[in-house]
């Protein structure tokens, strides 16, 4: 294993389905643009309610990736 | 959107089923009381163990509601 | 002094002015079904942003008040 | 056991007498209007002090009872 | 209820399943060699991502478990 | 509402004025290359004193905008 | 003073009559099977309320004690 | 810059003002015995509430100064 | 009430009684050398272990007392 | 001193020499693409152990710089 | 990759040298006892001063290892 | 061992070379004027960035010394 440099992003995914699909979803968005996606931290577990039920699932999350130093 | 002021309760939810179920439990006991449920953040997960298996999955969250100033 | 015994809520006042003016809507609102308040605390300071301004100014704050036992 | 859901509050009792004594005093205040007290968690200890000695000691509980859905 | 003392332990599930799933088998392994386990508490919760995908979800709980004084 | 997700970043912003200042500063200079800034939360408050007075009010921010998955 | 290392372990000890008595009877437990016992730090405090009074004082502490390398 | 060594110390200024003037009022104090002050961080955040309004804004901060080694 | 400032110092008391005489020791010390103390809050509560039990229990308190401006 | 904007990023640089080296390592990584580095500070301290030693030394750091609003 | 489970200990490391060999001799008195040593975080960083130096640096950490099912 | 009363103050040491050398640094400050220095503990780690490199190492700490009741 040589010397890496990770940078780690922050970003909050939704969905009206599950906490592990919030989570996917905003890996999926990140790895449109960033190769090399490694590990998630979940930082932040919140939802928001409508019609008295829950509309969305809202997962916090730290990614970090290797970049080329 | 007008000024709003919101009341912010604790509750915690259980459920055999996971942990999504336990949060929808405790949301479904809110909104028999009250009106305008609005959002809910997690503040603890944890489960309790019975015969060596998990027996309840519990969510404590914060649910956030408007009320009338 | 007595031994007294202190409730505490949460509540989030929103302002479109100040945190300070965010907090006094949380407090006004709070007296009308509460007497005897006594004292807040700031738990989080939080804004949204409409059309790339702050809209709103956004203060969860906890207040106690006496309860008579 | 059977799915129940739980509320919480937040109380702080004052005691010249001991820790001990302030968090029995919050639970007696909450037990003459909330049935069914479950526990009790500790989220803060201070004091006043007055003429150079302990005058109250104070602690802040979080109480958990079950609600009916 | 007699007094009790209670050993708390830290581990470590992993799971390509779901969040639920890698706590099930953290207490699957600590109950090989541990009688009455009594709950756990969610401490962090990440994963690891592989080939652009989620691979493994990881939760660290702790295990509360009798101990004989 | 759809399925959206959000990039969250850090940003301190500096003002002689008050803390809303710094943070309006902070979100002005965001919205020059940002599209679409939903809200900001407030993660530390400092300044920096100079001459024995208040020389400029720091306050570092979170600012989340969606981000096209 | 030599060059040492300590293991930390988690324990929670249960009294009916006050904070220190659940921590010595930790200790005490933990005392049978290990020697070399240095110190202590209170976790967290809690206690489980039955008919309405505290049955139990719950004190989850941190035992360091010296091991051989 | 040469090597260093700043003291922080831990002072509330209280304000019926804002709180932006209780700091003021902290560091005015601060600076009548301590020369070179640098920096203040926002510790907490607090007021007391008297005839249901507001009375005083109270501000935390740590302030820290060089000392001469 | 007048606009006050408040100095906050931390002191840790240690007693081979209970954790209540602790922070009357560090409290005893604290007053006799400066007047106006008002209040303290627990930062931590330790203790240390000899020959297998509870030799000193250790309370850290933070406490905070009237200067003038 | 003008009024500044300064943007945060997180990176975690890993070192098999020391904890100074990594994070100089995060830095150099850093200081290709932006100007105007002013500072970081240390968000966690980790590493990997290989072959029963540490093989590298990994240090999560925020680093602020200037950005022209 | 396998679905593994990983056991986390707490061990305090001290040493006259530095930092990074205080976790060193952690970690070599935790491969005595252990196999699969994988990963360590740092929880704490002190010292114990003696005739007004530093007489040992004091790194406490948690090593993840994998256990067998 | 009597009972003791110990006092904590907040220093923060800087130094080019590395951060063992800044905590020395902020101790050798400290007892120039008090005696019977015992502990300190690591409460933040930073650096300033001065054209591209690490200019100076900053430590915070919470020193503990004896006091005289």
């Amino acid at each position: 294993m040589q010397d890496h440099v990770y940078k780690l992003i922050e970003l909050t995914g939704t969905s009206t389905a599950s906490f592990e699909d919030a989570i996917e979803k905003a890996i999926k968005c990140a790895r449109n643009t960033i190769k090399n996606l490694c590990w998630f931290q979940v930082v932040e577990t919140r939802g928001n309610i409508n019609k008295r039920k829950v509309d969305h699932w809202q997962v916090t999350i730290t990614i970090g990736f290797t970049v080329e130093g």
